[in-house]
């Protein structure tokens, strides 16, 4: 379904109008063609009305483009990426933006995954609003800027669920008390890797939005005026800010799995001074037994009674002190 | 052999004609001269005749180019590398393209491996065919796009493969249920060093096209008409997505990497910590025959019967709560 | 609460007056709003006056800026970010400056943590009026550098204390005589995660006003004086500094996080010498003991004194020995 | 040895005349004076006559020049690394090219290590002598081609033989049969390292080329003239092919050290099993012995022969399963 | 003290005169302060009569610039770093340069450690009167040169160092004869991490050099004279060939830990193997001695003197092969 509003310099609200009865070129309007269903044949057809490229209708049918910002003759294509957490996976999906003088397309791809919620094109529509409204301009820059603002919004939800994420792990990793459940330990290698696939994911989807904007602060993206170029300089400083997040959150992975090495080699050298030192005590009882069991012919002729209580009381005398010097280089 | 398509703009199909009898020069006409057999004399004639500089004459008759696009006087050479998989390994095939006003020769490097199908130079030519009806014109530069797309479009298969691969190797590494065959696991680092090997190969033959691409952007390659630039375009976002996904993979596979060592050192961690466990278990019981097995002369008389029984019982009594506690702490 | 003094050339000391009665665009007068309560409406309606952007207005409200030089029509904006140490954690604190000609308003953010203590705006002033002094010239510039300077300073503290902690993690890694208390070694892993991550958020609140004073030594902040062109390249030295200490910091610490490794790995490989060692002594004594306690039927009759003594003889001449070895080889 | 050599414009073949007779400044005239001794006082005094600048004819005295373009007044310097592998050591040799307006003068340094053959000045001669005939032009930068050619041609003799020596490796460290020499084992981590070493010596040595050759295509040398600059393009390409192998060299090391790390961690880990496996195998029958071995009153009064097929009954019956499991499990 | 130094154009030597009578701004005269002692008030006093900035003068009150080249209004400020190693400790020293046309001040700062000599400031002296002689001109840029070359010189007794503890810590770390003291094994990782220490320092005083020398070759110093400009250049050759050494011995640093890694990882694998085969051996006599101690009514009534022979025999028997097969396999 394509819905189209019709916004006006001077009216507060826009007029929501039929595809077939949006007419072009009309000065001072703005017309928004906001499409759910890329592979619709209706898509198709506005896109040749609106003179859109031929490589461009092809791109909007399915999804599969890079986040970028293409020119042709006298419209403009935007790819950029959606990103959403559900659980542990990162889902993106791409909305495709072409525009020109006095118009623009947006094309909402379906979710990679299904679980996917929308993408709240209504938020977009209020904020570019509020805009027009303050600005009395219905400029296809300030729509532009509506619909990536709220992409890049939603980015900080990303960056702040991988930061409870990477919390929740570094808890686990670093607070080794050492009662903590082993299957809880076992897990972790595979906690780490998610979490460091949602970062390249995310990476790869979020990082290249940069460019798209500073090509339009250049102004390469055709005449912009300087109320929207103060808003994508704005937004400039939240994607930045969202790749100095991502890069300091791989970082702190990076660390955070050093950090799990070093642990995971602690322990084991721990498990192992453990064995070392048990062995040592009970090593002396047993030799001990041996000795006692042995067939000479004039044995000391020990009674049950006493023998049992002075071996007893051997094997206590030099056990003990070696438990006492293996607890306190703590050992045990 | 060497078969040549003489296009002709206005006409919709190309005639196929003897390399001896195409005229260079005509207006309106574009030459395709397709060679697969590098080493003939026919080439280098050809070659001549084209006027083709000796260093890419030589260049032609073997393989060993990188991925370029070098400029002479009049004529350009661009050579690039299908990359193609087999298994588990990656076949790259180099193909040379020479080309000037008018004229275009591809020359298809024989395979490094000979499992390596040939490539799909028909498609090419399907491709080339709809741009010229599409456009009405015979321009060597879309056929130059063509050929490049394939390339291009073939590249996505590869990534899709090391997708798939990756995929695989991840589930075995992190399913670490404990039930798997061990010779699987043995297997593991073959893997992934194989899947590192295709990603080096593979990115060194694949990311230097960004370079051609870019150049032939820039209108380095001569003259390129605005509908050849367009197609560049969309090429030139193909070549920066299979670079964006080849860098992922990459990160992919790092931390890949690094998981395997975790899961490797948690398990040497269970097994010592089983070792452990048992270890104490069997110690007790160890000691209580040892001590029995000594010869006290006052031995405290047991029958055999009782004895046993009750030597039985202390070895449940004492090796069952420390099972149960090793059980809990879920070291057995 | 906004306090505002007022400078004017030629006199030495400013003069605090009201808000409400200051009056923008007097000559050669200076005025300096600095605010400590960004929620305030006080605050908007000051901007109002200034005829600050209504985005900077909004970034004023509340924390959240990246380092950032941002220009508008006749006014910038700078965010930086005031770094302090207390204990094992850094806490950042935000603060921003929006300047034009003739004014400067500083609004300090609430610092991230509240055992924070309050940024040294005292210091600045007394910074920027001995420079008053000096150069008679209330030169906004200046009164900026004196903030950055500041801050930069600050900076330098925790370097400092960066550098403390590496010294101190790195005296236990690596003296590792072996009488160490295994506690404070599981504690390591903890140690160097905490100071990797410290020093991740320190480079990515100091790193990015490189840019800042680049951009203000490029003249890209309006007509800079030359004078405070002096001041702000020995900032841009002090800056850079920061940063090569940083980069350095964190080559260490990589080194540090390595040498770690390789000293459990020695550790874990003495722990099984050890117990090879150990197990290799006793075995022989443990045979001799089971070979003595077969049930041979023509023992050869030894007393229980000479047995005693010639079994435990032959102990010690097969252990000592054996000691001797490996305390050679230092595996003891 | 000074050889000195007078190509003419026309002449096929060189002139070999005497240090002394060679006059400078002949048109159409090319002096080639090639030295192999870098310390005689010739040398000297053939740079002074050729007005060679003084840095340079120290420079020329001894190695130790970085592969460089320096740029003096009416003169060039050129130091370049000739790099030969000798078994599993990397030797590199310095030549010395300075060159000017008709004539180029070429020093081979003595080599690292004695074992370095001659660095084949012939083939450079037959390399030139052959541009000579073609282009029919003693052009002083043909010259200056041919013998960098000559280096870089060598250059992929070194990259195939690290692939042969990283071939080998991997085919060791991989090839995890268990059959395999133990000694051959402990060698691999000096192997890898003596490739690495060679790889990091080989591009200190290889990769400044590329900007020396760029700095040629600049005509930062110079004029130089359109033959010359198709050469060096030609050569360019080699140079940035020898880059890309080196880098992709390097990944593959690193890779190939990441999967023998992995292997020793698996190795280790399968000792351990194996351990563990024989240990719960044999744990049963020695807790049999040692219950029969206790000194009770009315023990069963077992006969040896049917006591000892019992005893060995039971010990069968509990150790075959469990040798079953295991090696079904894979751990035996 | 400050020493000052009167160099004439046309005379060979300078003439050391007392700082009060030195006189600015003389044709042809070039005056050279060399100052040892930061601290004292003759240092302010001589900067304010050079019209030296007020921030160069404070820095050159103490050390703690970074290596950089500052412009003031017509002078300059240079801070170089003199390296030197002693046993296994990089100590640096500021020196700060102050030139302008006709003077140059130099400021040598304390050393950070007190065991370092003097930098050799009549090397400098030395050199920089060669040069005067040979060209007739008191540049003041030549004695920069000269300055800086002594300074890089240094640098190079610095690598050499560096490479030779990385040789003798290779020696060691991959000569894994066996017989090598543990306790040299266990300083292993100190002595590696002492060396990263130390190319991380030098790294950090060093590298910056070379943008200093690029921006004198860029004449961002003022003007430089023909002459000084090749000295310069050859100076910036020896600064990169500095950088290039440096950046070689991180990678065979990095190298080196990887191997040491793998080698500490075969030498576990090792002792295990050891561990395992004893055990094994051991194992087969240790059952035998338990057999034959058990008690039932009618043993084999075997006599002492057969019975032992036949037990030892049965226990050669089994542990020689089991020995011969480890030591075949090298695991003993």
């Amino acid at each position: 379904m394509i819905r189209v509003l019709r916004y006006e310099s001077g009216s507060s609200s826009p007029t929501e109008i039929d595809v077939d009865r949006a007419v072009l070129g009309a000065r001072n309007t703005l017309l928004w063609f906001d499409c759910d269903d890329p592979g619709s044949d209706d898509l198709d057809d506005l896109g040749r009305r609106l003179g859109v490229n031929e490589f461009v209708l092809e791109d909007l049918r399915t999804s599969g483009q890079r986040t970028k910002l293409d020119h042709y003759s006298d419209h403009f294509h935007v790819a950029v990426h959606d990103c959403e957490v559900h659980g542990e996976d990162l889902t993106t999906r791409e909305i495709d933006v072409v525009f020109g003088e006095g118009w623009l397309l947006s094309v909402q791809q379906p979710a990679e995954a299904s679980t996917t919620g929308d993408f709240p094109m209504d938020a977009v529509r209020q904020r570019f609003e509020a805009q027009c409204v303050q600005h009395d301009a219905a400029d296809v820059n300030l729509l532009l800027w509506s619909l990536l603002d709220v992409v890049v919004d939603r980015y900080f939800v990303v960056t702040d669920s991988v930061d409870d994420r990477l919390d929740a792990v570094e808890a686990v990793v670093l607070d080794d008390a050492g009662d903590e459940d082993v299957s809880l330990r076992r897990r972790r290698p595979r906690q780490l890797f998610d979490l460091s696939k949602t970062i390249v994911e995310f990476r790869r989807n979020a990082m290249p939005l940069r460019e798209v904007v500073a090509a339009v602060l250049r102004r390469e993206s055709g005449t912009v005026s300087d109320i929207a170029l103060v808003h994508f300089q704005d937004l400039s400083d939240h994607v930045l800010r969202v790749s100095e997040l991502i890069e300091a959150q791989r970082d702190v992975l990076t660390n955070l799995r050093d950090a799990e090495l070093a642990v995971v080699s602690n322990r084991m050298n721990r498990s192992m001074q453990q064995l070392a030192a048990w062995g040592a005590i009970l090593i002396v009882s047993t030799l001990i037994t041996g000795i006692l069991g042995m067939n000479f012919r004039n044995a000391p002729e020990l009674d049950w009674g006493e023998g049992f209580l002075l071996v007893g009381g051997i094997m206590v005398v030099t056990s003990v002190p070696l438990f006492v010097y293996f607890r306190r280089k703590r050992w045990l």
